[in-house]
């Protein structure tokens, strides 16, 4: 391709998350040519991906073009392509049918989904990885209270207007606070034959608290604020089942919705498995203390297909900042080894995570964060966890954007992403045989 | 349908579009019971649409939910369902299985692209016409300079880089001179191996000259500023066929290009011909001075799939102030009827069309824009058109969110919607099989 035709040392990024971007943002070296490959032409500010899902944001709010954030990063080529494959033994990627050469390679293609051994159930229950799953999330939830508006069936009705949200983590949490306020706030005026204040929205954990990664008392907490905004919180429900517009739990207890969402497992890209090197359960590479990939000191990674475990032995967390401390320091050890002309993975320094905290967010005015011994929650922990969010969005005008309509729809309840796309042409627009191939095929 | 279950006098609208929307707004009676039949959830401010497609602005910015424009409409009801079928006799809307009855019917279902006899022109030449539309050419055009920038074969990088806007109206010089800006102006410092700079805009049109609305003088202007920006356009050219890629023109060119676009003709939506009354060519209902359909006082056509003819016996132009022209004159006579409790088409006034001016905009700072006798261009027409489309502009958030981006575009040429979904997961989202039937099916 294009990319390796010269002499310059070639890094590969596989991903443009926020390790990937982290990673072409930080490196610096005179002679160093880095090539960005992702599948999708954007970077998405993953932390609010439930809003757009909720109605609350656009996507283009939350998601910057991945050239237009690098334009000023001239030695980064950016590719929008898809990665078929590896050979790490002859420094190889394989997008289709052409090769990408390197001679450091950083594996930073972010997680997904995971539905343990019931990937059927995928089909019932999509998950919230991609902005096309939260727009399918929205477009299918919008749907649903439309259908209930037309149908004068009681039970079809209160399957319709069911949200069940599997797994009590930050994100299952967010995204019942959410709809819990689109149901009871933004729409309850929009309808005449249903009142959707009478929609249920159902918080399920299999475990005994929600937010794990919180202490108890916040946990609870979180749970009155839940409670509050009218989410019904269940901990100790095992799933059995997840069928077209049902759900089965462990005892015996069957729930009906037409609105089932799944947040209760991750797993690695699963690309790691091409890779030929050691993962764990969830697909992970065990790298080394310095990141880089067992046997192979040129192939990093990092973010949340990376399994790295702090000094207390215990896994670093698959949240951003984590994948952006990775990115800095992979590229720190790159430039060093190219600057000294030679690889000596013991040379080399170990990563360590600094944990600054995490926050999860519940409602207007509500939420949960945790600063080392430091806890709080409400108001207080709404507005750290408002303004880190909105510093750490990407692009300004996206910043000023959110910041904008954040404002206007705290004050008026009024939602402005409740836009329902592809209901008709979708056919056309999305299944246009001319546009998908050429995401792929490439001549060389 | 629970809709009409009473007594009191049904009003039937089918669109919201800016006649539909503003008929719902203006009418007002005591027990009259207005029901507005959409297929999308969305009404959609059809002139900007041209800045989605060219990833100026994004979807939410230029369309709201109608449930939520009408929210306080207590006695307006809005359902989310496909039309497909009349029995005018009978006074009956068909929707798939349900049947709507009504008092008063007013068709506001606007037009479609029209491809004169080559609807399979279509497939390869895209119209503008709904969100889907707009978004679908987005990614298209976004995806062919992405192709470029993988591909080594100049042919092919050629075909990718060059877009053909088919039609001299507004709609195609919009979409041209914006076309031009986001290659010259926007794209130029996002790619390596390409240099968008060197994409090719071209505007055909069949007429000795294009903006054919506007004055000789202002259609020149038209054409030098659209030059300016970079546009080649060719004026007398037919279109002998339109293939995979290609275009043929009558005198024997042929152009090669991935991103074909059509604007050159408009039909009345189609569901107009299974009304059973007289159609013109472009399968408008001719309606009586009144815009009642000939044969049914209690049924009027508005908007675009009216044919209504002026003093000077032109036919009224399909532009948004008509259409909101039409839907008072509409709403003021119903109400009358109700009223008088009568129905008499000969004391009904005749609907009289005040022409407020055409503007169409060419890119930044340039415009043309037609007021009576008044004609300018350049900037102050630009400004004229830039206000009077915000003052128009439904939804405060919208108005507020469209200046602020435009004027961080204005100074910044960045843009911030050149994001592409629907690339992987679009058949799990868009072709979700639970969502499209929601739509058209519902319970007695």
């Amino acid at each position: 391709m294009n990319t390796t035709n010269n002499n310059q040392p070639q890094v590969v990024v596989l991903g443009a998350g926020f390790g990937g971007l982290t990673f072409c943002q930080a490196i610096s070296h005179p002679t160093a040519q880095v090539t960005l490959v992702d599948r999708q032409n954007h970077h998405l500010f993953q932390p609010l991906l439930y809003q757009v899902a909720t109605a609350g944001l656009s996507a283009p709010e939350i998601a910057q073009p991945i050239r237009s954030i690098l334009r000023n990063k001239r030695n980064v080529n950016v590719l929008l392509r898809d990665v078929t494959g590896f050979d790490l033994a002859r420094r190889e990627i394989w997008l289709g049918d052409d090769v990408l050469t390197y001679d450091y390679l950083v594996l930073a293609l972010g997680s997904k989904t995971g539905y343990f051994d019931h990937p059927e159930w995928e089909q019932y229950a999509p998950g919230l990885k991609s902005l096309d799953d939260a727009l399918g999330i929205r477009r299918r939830i919008l749907l649903a209270f439309e259908q209930a508006e037309n149908s004068a069936d009681p039970a079809e009705r209160e399957s319709l207007m069911t949200i069940v949200v599997v797994g009590g983590g930050p994100t299952g949490v967010e995204l019942a606070g959410a709809f819990a306020e689109l149901t009871r706030r933004v729409l309850k005026r929009d309808f005449r034959q249903i009142d959707p204040r009478q929609a249920r929205v159902i918080l399920l954990e299999a475990m005994p608290r929600i937010l794990r990664p919180f202490s108890e008392r916040l946990s609870a907490k979180a749970v009155t604020q839940l409670t509050r905004l009218g989410v019904e919180v269940w901990t100790n429900v095992r799933v059995e089942t997840i069928g077209d517009g049902f759900l089965q739990l462990a005892d015996g207890r069957r729930i009906k919705s037409a609105n089932i969402l799944w947040t209760a497992g991750v797993i690695a890209n699963p690309l790691t498995r091409k890779l030929g090197v050691e993962l764990d359960r969830a697909g992970r590479v065990i790298v080394n203390s310095d990141l880089s990939v067992p046997g192979h000191p040129e192939v990093f990674a990092i973010g949340d297909l990376a399994l790295v475990r702090n000094e207390r032995g215990q896994p670093v967390p698959g949240v951003s900042p984590a994948a952006m401390q990775m990115a800095r320091h992979t590229a720190r050890l790159i430039e060093d080894d190219l600057n000294n002309e030679t690889t000596n993975p013991r040379a080399r320094t170990a990563f360590e995570y600094w944990d600054k905290g995490t926050m999860a967010t519940i409602g207007r005015s509500a939420a949960v964060a945790q600063i080392g011994r430091l806890e709080f929650s409400g108001w207080p922990a709404w507005a750290a966890w408002l303004s880190v969010h909105l510093i750490f969005l990407i692009g300004f005008r996206n910043r000023l954007a959110v910041l904008l309509q954040w404002t206007y729809s705290y004050f008026t309840y009024k939602l402005g992403s409740r836009i329902i796309t592809g209901l008709n042409d979708s056919r056309k627009t999305d299944q246009d045989p001319d546009e998908e191939p050429m995401v792929c095929s490439s001549k060389k």
